[in-house]
């Protein structure tokens, strides 16, 4: 695995992981985190809103990579060959720093209702980013839709498949093959 | 239109939905809510966790009865034939409160985030309870989880469409007709 060198906004998300994971969320406090990542507690609201934001903080980074991955898309390209584009555009931005966090990451989400609900409004957010992408393209809007829904499936699916994995692989390996799954299960149902 | 005489509950969530409208969220209190619908704050409180709540008062139950109705299905029903019996025990329980108050609540919710992520969280433990059921039949995970989101899909739009007209037709005509449409786009991806 390469060395990694964090930043103080990386080092803000890890020390929360941990501290959310040792001690509950509830328990943590932003000075705690902040402590932990040798960084101030004004250096903290520099980067995020509140401390529930940390665990999504990529939320915004992840529908504009899908998005863009999306619009720049061959014109030929089907709906699901452009989804697969943007999972592969997210997948680019996504290190070993993400891979290593997202086991912790989902137990302290699985843990907290205030978590939960965060991560619901994230996933519903990164399937509207997707349908609307694909809309601006001309795609229909059910097809749009069910292909935005297929699309976060196979993100979840492939980022749990990567997290858990050790192989020399990229998140777009375990996302395509899930996408593919799902497009058959897809096929399936008609 | 039938007569629809309100018990309590439903005169709690009528309040808090136009207090929302009328005045926004963040300003509306229990109080406030509870004098409108006539009852005391205990009397809230016993219904209710918080105000947020009220506008997902039925989030459980819809969970409930489509688990109920996928679990019903004939042996031999298909994955989306299942949910769309699932999305007729929803339709046969939602009256003309539900198709009165569908705009208003929508309205309201999109003014609010914290609305919004309740919202969100309901969607995403509408399709798990969804899949979950499926997958108690013996769906294979993929195939549940495609049939899940096209469910909750459906059910968003048949909505929708349900409150948005005044046809002497019930939320099932709509849920239907939009759970084809889906299947139709969803084929067409493969």
């Amino acid at each position: 695995m390469p060395r990694w060198e964090p930043g103080a906004r990386e080092r803000m998300v890890v020390a929360a992981v941990d501290l959310f994971t040792e001690q509950g969320y509830d328990a943590t406090t932003v000075a705690q985190i902040a402590e932990r990542a040798g960084v101030t507690k004004s250096t903290f609201f520099r980067h995020f809103p509140d401390k529930r934001d940390v665990l999504v903080a990529g939320q915004e980074t992840l529908s504009t990579l899908i998005s863009e991955g999306i619009a720049d898309a061959p014109d030929d390209a089907t709906p699901l060959e452009a989804v697969s584009l943007g999972l592969d555009r997210v997948s680019a931005a996504m290190g070993s720093m993400n891979r290593q966090l997202g086991p912790r990451m989902k137990a302290a989400v699985a843990a907290s209702a205030e978590l939960r609900e965060r991560e619901a409004l994230k996933s519903v957010g990164l399937a509207a980013a997707t349908s609307d992408a694909l809309i601006a393209r001309g795609v229909p809007d059910a097809t749009a839709h069910v292909a935005a829904e297929l699309g976060v499936l196979a993100f979840k699916r492939g980022y749990t498949l990567w997290a858990e994995s050790t192989a020399e692989v990229d998140l777009a390996y375990y996302t395509r093959q899930a996408l593919a799954e799902l497009r058959a299960a897809s096929a399936e149902l008609g």
